[in-house]
Order: structure tokens, then C-alpha cells, then sequence
């Protein structure tokens, strides 16, 4: 059993226990924060599931005036683990490697922080193998993870040379207050950094992009412009491509997935926890073909899409499984992705 | 065992289901629709835990098509119940109504249809015993569900007498497309109807209000500015009485609730389907005194909120309780309702 | 002097009114309406600047009680053209068009419209001359419009024989209550209306889309990668090209256009009436290269950018000027198009 | 002539710019301001209407770059002024404060300066009285300006002693990127500052209040309950009040005023500059009575509507007018204020 912790108890950090919690070959030790944060509220409510341990600079007295049982320190936590799933706020991350480094335990960190903390910047799909044993990983961020998803699939499938992407962000969490848009579409300096982390990601792939902010909180929207590397590809094979995933769920509008909104609505109809997502989802209805290019749309939900190749990046860095297919087949496997594809009709 | 089936599994007819089939003194028969909905093929993709009936009009092709299986028409599902919770859209409940009396079934009816359909404009807490028995029950909407329960809990204690509403209403609910505002609030003719319901259930208070539409889905924002009766109520009293309430969940904007989308982060954080939350919430911080006016805040989370009262309506119809005091507290036992005030400082 | 009258005086019907009235070779005899509206009222207030004739089917009572004088009826101010600006709900258009006839006046019809209103699917500067003498016209859509500026630009400069866009739909008006969207992203079916209608107006550009719309007012944001016919066209280039073009704002986020809110907040600064902007804003920084394809962003302020290619619609179908050049040229001239060009260091 | 000049060209000073302006007892010397902004650009645009002097710390280069002519320092404009208006960032006014002591500059804040920075906390209807003479005054917040002339109206006309609000509030400006909130409610710790500063300006009144920010831009709502110190005041007695003020229009809902956007969207049509107004609106459709206490809404132009109070401020400092009735009557003859008081039915 691999034992893991999680530092950061926020939007991901959770999301990551969870899915480590879902890991039958993985052992999930505690999780780490520093400030009794509603998350927190809601992890004494619901009777602590996981054991708490307090970052430096935790104030003792806050969490004990909420009535919330305290596991012990960060370095404790540490002491226990084989590996760190670090989703710490931006650059807090890059401090907690030294920790790490001290205890000798390994560490995946999320898009927030820098390149150069870790050693690889990983892509479960794309690049699993460059992560074997690797000290220090770091994630490619939410849109990036899911963009990578659906232009890896038609890359393996008929080649890809090129792609063009428009990001519609979504601004802000649900929940969050600190960050916001009101009104406004809000642009980026081109080309976005999602086309520059892909072309690092998968290097024999051009790509550019302008990214949108838009006030919503339900999901990204990624238009795709895809070039064939050995001419068209037809929407009927890309289709079939994308169905084949199991993290690409492919959608339609008639059914009822009018937008970014619709996943929200049924992840959270489906029962599943805080109504997530793993999967990205893709409209067959906007598979369109334009000479060699093929276009699509997809949809990111940012709080949960990179949880399974953060577990990947867990599966890499100890060995567990030596190439990206066995790695992501055994995450898929727990986290029960892809069962949507025994319904009949799909 | 009451028997009891639910006609339109929308955003609220789900959770009429789900409520019912927590209640371990009631059987959930099964739900009807007409479509196969994003909510009807989440219920296929988590392998049909109820039972569906389809209703008169529906294409039974198209649900063959979406590999959902069908257990029988709306006449079968009346005919084996003893009480329909119907939610069905605004107007059709009325036309259903002909089908219960027919089949000598009990109805409680949901806000959206004319007060008319029912014997009994019905509230658990503040008017349980009209509901004894009676063959057909419409509940109070989302908001005045809420209200009643705040301002039913003041008056229970102090005596009230009067109340001016100000509703800061959401406008539309996740995943919602038919129905929306951007950028801009909107306001309805005075005085809103849930002052006027107010006053029809509780007759001795003299209400009025305005209601004002916003641009978000998590939830509604009432003021409330109640006067006591007997005079003066301090906020420590008012405070002391809301926090006995298992409906009420008293919070402070510091541990976190900084607005509606509070309620919901930390009731998906709490692992509650769907992210929904049954109680009202009550800002500690909002509640200030004006001479004998005694004012606060309420949060009303629209798609859950009545699920509790609606439950409150079948004990009350079948008499499966006497009175408000035991027949809510049945209900609160098996939604576990107020479990949160075991947490030491609350 | 050209007699011009304007049907339907809602939000392009205004302004439509407005730039007329500033054209110097032409008359604006008068507007007609349907009802009392807040536009009409301010009209009122205003001392109305404009006649206000009647359509049929208008309550004569409702605008007396509102104290607004009546010049005639909607035959009337037929009687008195030579060409119509109809800005009608969609469908009405249709219907006015037999009194057009009848009347043998011109008209020229706005996006709503059916294409089969109109003999002439019309663009100011893509096809004006298909417009010289025509009897009924239908100007393209305001994303189309605006669209088709950008992509007209670089087609004349390099040659174009392909675009992909991806529209980020604003999806109400200032002041709209009766259609909006709250909290979500929407997407229509592939593809979008605005690529097949580039390829009816510039049949030699191959043309795909995807269009989502989001819960803002200010202005739809489109993403265009165009492909070059003869090969790479650089950033500089096509900014080159864009500087030139009189309906074309080019900008930069440094300079504050930091979104679509910003081309509103500027017009309003600058004093233009309603804070309307006839031109298109295209920011310097979203353009980007990936092989022979150019990619950038254009911000469409979609009440006002089809005003200046209607006004060309009258010239060309009154053929007050021969040809697209001297046709737009007379129409900027009186808009004041271009005048930012003047600023040193544009 | 009394001589003016503006510390701060933002979304308030340009307003108090044009609104000095047409003041024909003031002439408006020039404007300062940091940085080449969006606003100081149009000004450049429109010919430079205003002279421009630049605060300490500008960067003359930016300025030049952007082809925009100055007029001269900061102390410049102070040496030739009378009195300063001073919309400068929040904290920046105390500090210009001590340049215009040395300089024996008179000054008027905008709510963004702590009380302390002033002599007289000053509303033009509420206490003008209390300025004649005073060297630093400070404006009511926007929502308090327009919250007080509702108040004050029916103060005179019928004695009140007690009043409760809910201020429904407009998070960001349109235009505004740096602050902004999506799809929440987002309520403050009670009292409101609003409901104290009442207090401080009528200090008869005992005030109370809860406000909840709302994602929109255009307009705060305010719902005020007013007790009658004498008794009830029917709502006709109110509206007769109200539609006596000349800075409070009101408006119904079937006239089309459906909320705050309609407000802007009004005074767009109506040709105002920017789309504002200076008057607050106020529904008499939301009037309603409750025992003694009458309930109504009112909406409040964030952008404008300290305008004429801030003009008020220099009449009282400079002792133009000798009280309330005549300095107000001055200010809103020259800004065309309550002129819709002659359309008939009004």
C-alpha cells in the first residue's frame, strides 16, 4: 500500500483525498491545512473522515474552538507518507518541497505552482512514462489536462500537427467570493499559456490559443482547432475516437446537455460526491470538419478533472505501474470511470 | 408502511424521492416523468434505484432508446400507493388531481399550483394540524417555507406581530436555461406573494414585502423585519430561540458563510447529495434591533428547502402523527436534522 | 436628399434612426412603433427630435395617456420614403414588406429576418455592389457583420480561403428582462449560423464555427483563425491591414481594453450616444501565427455595428455611390468613422 | 465665477467634471489625474474638452506616448481653483488634503475618505446648512446620498423616526476587471454603513439596515421601511411627496422600468451623457403600507448620483446660496433636473 497525504485541504486538495481515499493499491495517511476554512467545518460536521495534521503558523486555538480534533503536525504527516499530493495555495507548494526533500518523500504538485519545482511536468496520457520514478511532478493545469485528453486521443488515433484553441474560462468556484468577474468578458495576451504548456507537453504538436474569462462557475468550454498530420480527419472517426476514452465523456444536446451547467447538474443528479466530474465532456453536436481540420468543443470541470492524472503522477512516481496505459487503467479502474459506456445507445 | 409515489422527478420531484426513501416509516413506490431527462438518465446510469412510471403522453420509444428501463404507466403507480408527492410543472398538478380523487388517493401538492387544488395550504410547523387527515395538501413555495419557519420560531417564542419581507431572490436554478437574468435586478409589483402567503398561514400576523430577482442560482436572501408583539426582542433572544430550531442553522460569517454560495460549498463538502441542504440558513451577524423591530437574514436553498415540510404533509395527511411537534420531528429524525448542534460552541 | 423611414424603434431601430439622421444626403422622415416603450417614452422626453407614426394594431389611448404626440400611421410614413430601415421583431419584417411593395418602396431588412425576405444578402464592404439597385435587402447579422469586416480585411490584403471561429455570444442587451442566462455557458449545435452566412456573402472562404453564449451584455467576443491562401501572413501584417480599416478599432489590454465592458466604458467616455461604438475593436495582443493560419479576437458591440452597413444598404440600393469604396467611404464620413486614426502613434 | 477643479478622472470625477460644468455660476478650471487611463484617453479622443494637469508621481512619458497634452502640475491647478472636488482612490484625498491647506484650497470628499478627513459630513437636502462656510466637507456614499433623499422627503412631509433598509447593492461598475463577484450573494456584517451614516446626517432617526452585494453593475435597490413619527402615512400621501422631489423620479413597472437596468437603459435612450442620471428612481408600484410603517423601493445610479450633492457641497462652502432649498434649486436648475415633471400624467 502506498501511503499518501495531502496538503491543502481546499477546492483540490479535497477532491484529491477523496479520489486517493477510492485507490484500493493506496493508503491516504491525513491531510494537512492551515486555518479551520469551511472545508475544514465540514470534514468535523461529517465526523473527521480523514485526520488533520496543522501546517506552520496554524493557529491551535481556532480549530480547537470549533471543536476539531487535531492529528498532529505537517512534519508528522509527512513522516508517515511515501509520497505528497501537494495543492497548497501558488508558491507555498515550492516551500514545502524543501520539507519534503528533508524526508526524503516524494511529491506531485498542482498548476499553481512553477515549472521548476518539479522535475517532470506531467500529463497521465501524454507523457506517463517520463514521470517513472521521478522525484517531484507537477501537474498540468485543469484546462490543460482535459485539452491534452481530447487532442492525445485524435494524436494516437490519426496524428495531429497542429491545433488552435479558444478557452472560454469559467472565473471563479462555486462558493468563492475573493475572485470574480461581473458582467465583463475579460481577454488574455495571446498566444494563452494552455497552447504553450501543451506544446511542452506533447512537443511535435504547433499550438496557439486566446483565452476568455467569463463570469460562471460551472465548467470551461475549450474550442479545438485540430490539423491532421496525414490529412482530414472525418467527424465520424474523430467520434468514435473520442468514445473510446474513459475520460472523455461524449454528450449531446438533445439529451439535455445544453452547456457547462448540464455536467454540474448531472454529476450532482448522478449522486456523485460534491457533484463532480472526472471526465471531460465533449458535444458530438459540435464535431465539425473544415478542410484537414477538424474542430470540437469540450468541457472542463475545473475542480475535479485533474485529480485522475494527479493520481496518475502517484502511480508514476512510485512504479506502481510501469506505462501510461496499465497507470491510467488502474486509476480508471477506482475512481469507476467510463462505465457510462455500458449503457446502450452510448 | 405509507405508501407513497411521486409524480415529476425535476429538481424537486428528485428530492421528494429521495427524502421519502430516508423515511423509515415510508415506502417510495416509485416516480413518474414524461421525458428521459438529464435527471432520468442519471437515474439509468446509477442503475434505476427507482422504480419509473411514465405518464400519460410520454414516448416510450425515446426512453427505449436511452436504454431506460420503464416499470409501468402512471395509473400502476397511483394504484399502488396510499399519497402522491407531486411536482409536477405549475397546472399539471391540477389535471393529476382528477386521476388521485379517481384512484381515492391523497395528493400534497407542491408551490407552483393554485392555492385552489388543495384543501390545505399547508406549513409543518406552523399549521401542521389543519393538515390532519385532509385528502389534498398544496405546501408553501421555497421562500415562504423558509420564512414561515424563522418567523414561526419568533412568534412561538415572543409573540410577533408583524413583518416586512425584503426577498433577494435567485432567479433561476444550476443547470437551468429556459429561464435567466443578466446583469440586472429586477423587481416585482408590491406587496410579494410570500407576504401574503404568510398571512394566509399564519392569520394573526399582518405581513407585507417586496421581492427583487437576481442573477444567481445558490440560493435566496430574505430580510426579515419583525416586530414583537410584546415589545422589545434583543438579538441574544432571538438568536437563542433560532438556535433550538432543527431546521435552522445559525452561522457567522466569519467561519466562512460569506453568502448564498456558502450554504452550498459546504453542503457539497458535507458529502449531502446533490450538494443540498434541507435547513434554512440565519447570518448571526445579521441579526440587529430597532426599537421593538427585530431584524435578520435568512438563506433559503430553493431546491431542497421544502422537502422536509413535504414530508411533514404526508405524516400530517395519513396521521401517521398528531401534531407539528411530533410529526416534524419524525421527519427531522430520519433527514437527521439538527445534528450539527452537537458541535461543542454552536 | 434620400427619404429614409425607420420601422420598429427598439434597439437597433434607435440607432438605425440616429445614423440616418446624421447623413447628410439623407432625410430621416420618421419612425414608427407599436407601443408606449421606455424608448418611445424617452423619445417624449426628449421633445421628440423624431415624428412618430403608427403601425397598425397600436393602442392610440396608451400613448396619449402618455402624453406623446402621433404624427400619423404606419401608411403615412410609407407614403413619404423612398426606402425603408426595417428593424421589426423577426417575422414582422416579412409582413411589412407586402405594404412596402404595394407602396413600391424599398427597404432593407435587418438579421432577423428570414434570407428570404430580401434579394440581396448584403454586407457594406464584402458585396455592396450585389446591392446597387435592389429592391429588398437583408443586412447580416451583427456578429456576422462585424465578422465579416475582419476577415474581408485580410482577404483583400493576403487572400483568405478558410477560417474556423469560435463566437462567445453576449446573450442579452442592456435592459433586457425577457431573455437572459444566469451562471452558465451555452452551446449551439456546430455549425454556427455566422460561418454559413460568411460563405453565402464570400463563397470562395471555406468557413466552420462554434458558438457559445455567455451571461454578459457588452459586446459578443469572436475568435477567427483564418487561413492564408498564399501562404503564412505574419502578425504584423494583418495588424497592418486591420490599422487601415475605418471600421475597425485596433487596441491593446495595456492601453485598458481589457474586455468587451471596456469598448462600452470607452464609448460612454468618449460621449457617443447610448455609449455606442460603430466599429469593431480587434486587440493588437490576441494576434498570433501557427503555420499559415492567423489567429485573433474582435469585440462585436452588437447594438450598434450593423448601423454603418445599413446605411451603405441604402446607398446601394439607391446607388447614391457606385461601388463598396465610395459607398462606406460616404457612410463613414458622416458616422465620423476612422477619427481615432488622427492620434498619433495609432 | 466660482473656480473648480477635479482631483481624479474616474468613474466619479469625470462626472463631477461634466457636472461642474454646466454649472453657469462655476467655471471648471481643469482636471488631474496619475496615468493615461481609459478615460483620460477619451477625453484626448474628444479634443481635449477639459485641461489635463498631472498629479505627483505621473509618468510624462506615458502620457506623451499616448499623444495626450498637459496642462501643468497638480499644484498648478490648485494655485487657480477656489474649491477642489477630490474623487481621488480612497486615502489619496487625505493626503491632497494637506496640499490644499497650504495652498488655502477649500475641498469636497467623496464617501471613499474616512469622516475624519472633513469638517462637515454633508448631504445638499439633509443638512446643507451645516456647510456654509466650511473648508472640507465629505460626501455621503452613493447609496446614502440617494437613501437620504428618499428619507428626508418624507421626513419633512410627515415626521419619521425610524427606519430599516435592505440595500440590495451593485458589486462593481460596468468597465470594472479589479473587483467583481459571480454568481453569489455576498452579505455584510449588520448594521450597514449606510443605515449608521443616516444617522449621523439626520441624527432624529433611528436607523438600521442589512446589505447583500448582488452581480450586477447597473444601480443599487434599496427597500426602505419608514416609520411615521405621527402615525401612517398612506402611500398615496408618500407618492404625492415623492413626486414633488426633483432628484427622486418616479416610475412604474408597466411603463417598463422592470428593474435597475431599465434605469440606465432610460437614460441611454434619453441622449445623457455616459447614459447617466442624476435622479434617484423609485417605484411606485413597490409603496405599500404595513401599520405605521410604509415600505418602498428605490434605485440608486451608483455612477452619477452624488453628483448634484457634490455640486450642492460647493455652493454651501463658497456660501453661494444661503440654504438647502435655494443651493439645491441652483444646482438642479443648471443640471435639468425634475424637468420630467411636465410631462402630463406624470
Amino acid at each position: 500500500m502506498i501511503k499518501v497525504g495531502v496538503a491543502g485541504y481546499g477546492v483540490i486538495g479535497q477532491r484529491l483525498a477523496d479520489g486517493v481515499a477510492l485507490q484500493e493499491d493506496m493508503e491516504l495517511v491525513g491531510i494537512a491545512d492551515l486555518m479551520p476554512t469551511l472545508s475544514i467545518r465540514a470534514l468535523r460536521e461529517k465526523g473527521m473522515p480523514y485526520d488533520l495534521y496543522l501546517v506552520d503558523g496554524a493557529d491551535k486555538n481556532a480549530f480547537a474552538a470549533a471543536d476539531i480534533p487535531v492529528a498532529g503536525t505537517f512534519a508528522d504527516l509527512i513522516g508517515k507518507v511515501d509520497v505528497m499530493l501537494d495543492s497548497s495555495p501558488g508558491g507555498v507548494g515550492a516551500k514545502n518541497k524543501e520539507l519534503y526533500e528533508k524526508a526524503g518523500v516524494k511529491a506531485v504538485f498542482q498548476g499553481g505552482e512553477k515549472n521548476s519545482v518539479a522535475d517532470v511536468f506531467f500529463h497521465g496520457y501524454a507523457n506517463y512514462e517520463k514521470g517513472l520514478g521521478a522525484n517531484y511532478l507537477k501537474l498540468t493545469s485543469c484546462n490543460t489536462t482535459g485539452l491534452i485528453r481530447s487532442v492525445d486521443c485524435l494524436d494516437r488515433a490519426f496524428g495531429i500537427d497542429r491545433v488552435a484553441i479558444t478557452i472560454i474560462r469559467r472565473v471563479a468556484d462555486p462558493g468563492d467570493y475573493h475572485r470574480g468577474l461581473t458582467n465583463a468578458l475579460q481577454i488574455d495576451k495571446a498566444p494563452s499559456h494552455q497552447a504553450v504548456d501543451l506544446m511542452t507537453i506533447m512537443p511535435h504538436v504547433e499550438a496557439t490559443g486566446i483565452l476568455v474569462h467569463t463570469p460562471v462557475t460551472h465548467g470551461h468550454i475549450i474550442t479545438v482547432v485540430a490539423h491532421g498530420k496525414k490529412g482530414r480527419i472525418t467527424s465520424e472517426q474523430a467520434l468514435a475516437a473520442f468514445k473510446q476514452h474513459d475520460r472523455i465523456r461524449v454528450v449531446r444536446i438533445d439529451e439535455g446537455f445544453q452547456g457547462n451547467a448540464s455536467f454540474f447538474r448531472y454529476a450532482r443528479d448522478l449522486g456523485n460526491p460534491r457533484g463532480d466530474m472526472y471526465e471531460i465532456g465533449l458535444w458530438e453536436d459540435s464535431i465539425v470538419e473544415s478542410g484537414d481540420n477538424i474542430m470540437f468543443a469540450i468541457n472542463i470541470p475545473q475542480e475535479s478533472v485533474t485529480i485522475p492524472e494527479s493520481i496518475d503522477a502517484v502511480r508514476a512516481c512510485m512504479k506502481m505501474q510501469p506505462d501510461s496505459k496499465t497507470g491510467t487503467a488502474a486509476t480508471n479502474k477506482y475512481l469507476k470511470l467510463g462505465g457510462w459506456r455500458s449503457i446502450k445507445g452510448y
